[in-house]
């Protein structure tokens, strides 16, 4: 597939509606990419013949499946930044209100069996209960219900969680620019978080390091909500040493209306957690939003994750005891 | 445990026999560290309370099982640049010469469980007859039986594979600079290499990005050398535009003794399988030594894989046909 194809089937890849020709030119021109809607239809077809795409009422067109496979798997090197440009993106889009508790925030999107929603909810209960998620809040979505432009496949169940990049996106609006450095597994003892037993850099990685390490069976989160000694996901990033102490206060404000997940805010110019960091900065350690998630991987009930797969609106989002009475 | 005794650890890791407070002081000034005797034997001594190694002899010391997990767990920061420099310190260990096709090269060393044995052999068999594998050549060593440094465990066996850094020790050699940057899953269609569908870089990573690839289930070895559409471990590197035509005729020479696992070179600035390369830089796909044990995990026999393990003695190695006779 070229790149041309490649820059049509991303577009297409996150509307949820059908969309024409001349939305996808439109949109297109937003990511630095020329095309008249003649060449963008001409191309189109050419998807179309091969399944990537197909075509809704007279000349809308919707990814498939297997589009979505192909843009998974194509491009992979232009990937490597992906990462770390998508945490860019979504940090600058998040649009949430602290005062109004509303507006956009980012959402990891994990989908299971169906028939697994009451033992997944009964397995992730400890898990949110602890210190060791973004928030109490998610959101449950139902086959063909959608979480933000995600919709839900056929015979699953959509679970979404507070993704720890609203932190970057939140930090940012308040003039903090907060990096991300790297996605690591923390080991856990006495409940207190002890060190970092494996780091992946968000810069050199195709793929989201926390994914890579639930997949890979690296984690102990039940052990460590359950027993206090166990193995959590959880990130590196780093602030400028000058933002430190509104960097505190504003981790301070967002625990308070009930977004957490910082768990260390270092002193300027010192290792944390043995972590050094770079000149004139202050490392910070944020679980990553994926620890229920993981844990069903260690209950064995298999999912399949996409992180920072989308935006939604905070006040949509339900509390862990209101989801327990809904859906058990 | 404080970065002395990590120190002192990572000495004794490295030793097949029983090893003095003197020898060990000897060899920590080689990596730097300055510690006298009595200093190392102080450390020792709380090293043997905490059960990290233990007594041998009158003054001898062993690492332990536990020492080897600690050291395994801890300083991990230290080794985001572990696995880049782990490849740059065997390059120059590696002492083979072509011409008596002598001399040490670098192995995987993966155990598995000692029954087994023969299943494994007939797994890897259609892999070692295929253009993904290092060398037609392996070892195999029974509980108690060492390869290199190794030892085998009770109840395991051990497979040492050609490891792919050998190489770049190879090259090294000839006056070659070839630089490991990513590694990855290349996706193989009709038997030949079609594209990258993840990639992890050597400089951003804390443990080997293939041993990862292994343990999150993403190859599909035996699909690539059975039907010829799969995805195997593979590797970019890249070597300066000036040594291409030395880079290709080495390639040649060394695959003629047996020693393949080269699948393509690039051309000068040219993009190679979608990568772009450095400024006057070519780049080079090699495959994984660790495809064979890839194929172990993909056909439910588990295993434990350490890469870039140790030196051996190439001379010493099997040919996989003469393998076969002995243990099946």
């Amino acid at each position: 597939m070229n790149k041309t194809m490649f820059a049509i089937l991303t577009v297409l890849d996150k509307q949820s509606e059908i969309i024409g020709s001349k939305e996808i030119s439109k949109q297109l021109k937003l990511h630095g990419v020329d095309l008249t809607e003649r060449t963008v239809r001409y191309h189109l077809k050419i998807m179309d013949e091969r399944g990537f795409s197909k075509v809704f009422g007279k000349e809308g067109r919707r990814i498939t499946d297997k589009g979505r496979e192909e843009l998974a798997q194509s491009h992979v090197s232009e990937k490597v930044g992906f990462i770390i440009s998508r945490i860019e993106t979504l940090s600058y889009m998040t649009s949430f209100d602290m005062e109004k508790q509303e507006g956009d925030i980012i959402m990891n999107v994990s989908f299971i069996h169906e028939k697994d929603l009451k033992h997944t909810l009964k397995v992730i209960k400890p898990v949110y209960k602890s210190p060791y998620v973004m928030s109490d809040r998610l959101v449950i979505a139902r086959e063909g219900e959608q979480i933000g432009d995600v919709i839900v496949p056929e015979g699953k169940a959509g679970i979404g969680t507070v993704c720890s990049v609203t932190i970057n996106g939140i930090f940012l609006k308040s003039g903090i620019p907060l990096v991300s450095k790297f996605g690591g597994v923390l080991q856990t003892e006495e409940s207190e978080p002890s060190r970092f037993t494996a780091l992946i850099s968000y810069e050199g990685s195709s793929l989201d390091p926390l994914a890579i390490f639930i997949r890979s069976n690296m984690t102990d989160v039940l052990g460590a909500v359950k027993h206090g000694t166990g193995r959590i996901l959880a990130s590196f990033r780093e602030v400028p040493v000058v933002c430190v102490d509104e960097a505190n206060m504003l981790a301070k404000k967002i625990a308070e209306i009930g977004i957490g997940g910082i768990l260390l805010i270092g002193n300027p110019n010192q290792p944390l957690l043995e972590m050094p960091v770079g000149m004139d900065k202050t490392g910070i350690v944020i679980v990553g939003g994926l620890n229920p998630v993981a844990a069903l991987e260690e209950a064995g009930i298999s999912s399949e994750s996409k992180a920072m797969s989308t935006l939604y609106e905070y006040s949509h989002l339900m509390s862990f005891k209101d989801t327990l009475k809904k859906h058990l």
